[in-house]
């Protein structure tokens, strides 16, 4: 069993591992469940909420931030990972994008804005994410929000029991790409996220399920926290 | 099909024929979910924040006001249906029973307490429920909680699809006693709940879902609602 220390460190690494890989499969539409509606229901949903000033929290190769900045937005987009950094900026569009990492936004004034939305897309991947996500609290406008899609945790635990809290492995199997390293990830239930929240200060004011077809499994959870 | 209105009228008529069977069904410990982690769920919750004054809304034939006031609440059992209240009463024990509508509670000032905890105990069923849970949001004392125990969407929609907000019907075939009537209920997704409790003006503080065993399917879904 390898310490949750060690899966952390491994957790960064794969994202240097993979930086191409990942960015081929996003970039030529090889996840199912992003081309199936989470692509299109984050876009939507900061739509909704009036774009503004945007941070994109481990936006990776960038297409998110690229997205809304062609949408209007002023977008910066921030990973810990330099290689997707140079492969978001390599792609060009209207956002901007730095290499930070995730403890600079828990402890540091980088990237300190305020913004009107700070986005998660499927970038909380860590076990202890209280002090990043009050990190981010603090960088939030007088009325902005802080949007985090994830999971789903039902969805991903009945694939894949147990119910609760744990470090769980990503093979990336099902993506037509290779990938040279696994990813660790922390599996969190429902009443977790809602805790991480609140531990970090913030509220749900609004959550959605964004579903493929009517009445279907939801493709994730779309969590809208406020101040 | 039944139009809605229909619908619940027929929800409220099955309490009153039910009512008997119901009681039965509690008491005897009938009802396998209940007795696996929902029941002690609601009273750990209850004394996690600190019972006082407590309004148990939906209180059927009495068991949590019962079980609240043995552990000093000062508890009030209100229910729309009069035969539930008077089987309620005869059962003793330290709580008051009254019969009052859930109209009576959105519109009227019955009830009106103000009370540290509002109890919702499985006895959310119907469509419209905005009006209902913004009457219990004023009827919190400053500080108090509105507690919500309803079925795990997530669960019921894995075992019966379509995850999607919709009437059912219950024909209480899972317990070993003689219902006369199936009752219509209403389905919501987790977002719809969230939604509801938005728009009768209050927030998720916490959100827990009690497990019989670690690590299984979630027995229930229990919001913390405050102002």
């Amino acid at each position: 069993m390898m310490s949750d220390a060690r899966r952390e460190l491994e957790l960064r690494a794969s994202w240097t591992s993979n930086a191409t890989a990942w960015t081929r499969a996003v970039r030529e539409g090889h996840i199912a469940s992003r081309r199936a509606g989470t692509d299109a229901a984050i876009v939507r949903a900061c739509e909704r909420l009036g774009l503004g000033r945007v941070l994109d929290v481990g936006c990776g190769e960038g297409w998110l931030a690229r997205a809304l900045a062609e949408r209007g937005a002023e977008v910066l987009g921030v990973d810990g990972t330099a290689e997707l950094i140079e492969l978001a900026r390599a792609a060009g569009g209207g956002a901007e994008y730095r290499v930070v990492s995730y403890e600079a936004l828990a402890t540091s004034t980088e990237a300190a804005g305020p913004w009107d939305l700070v986005l998660c897309n499927f970038a909380l991947l860590g076990e202890s994410l209280v002090p990043l996500v009050r990190g981010l609290a603090t960088r939030l406008a007088p009325g902005g929000a802080l949007l985090i899609q994830t999971l789903h945790p039902w969805v991903v635990a009945a694939a894949a029991p147990p119910y609760r809290d744990g470090w769980r492995t990503e093979t990336f199997s099902t993506i037509p790409v290779e990938f040279t390293a696994a990813m660790p990830w922390y599996f969190r239930t429902l009443s977790s996220w809602v805790g991480l929240v609140r531990e970090a200060g913030l509220r749900i004011a609004q959550l959605e399920e964004p579903v493929q077809e009517e009445g279907g499994a939801p493709l994730s959870l779309l969590m809208e926290c406020r101040a």
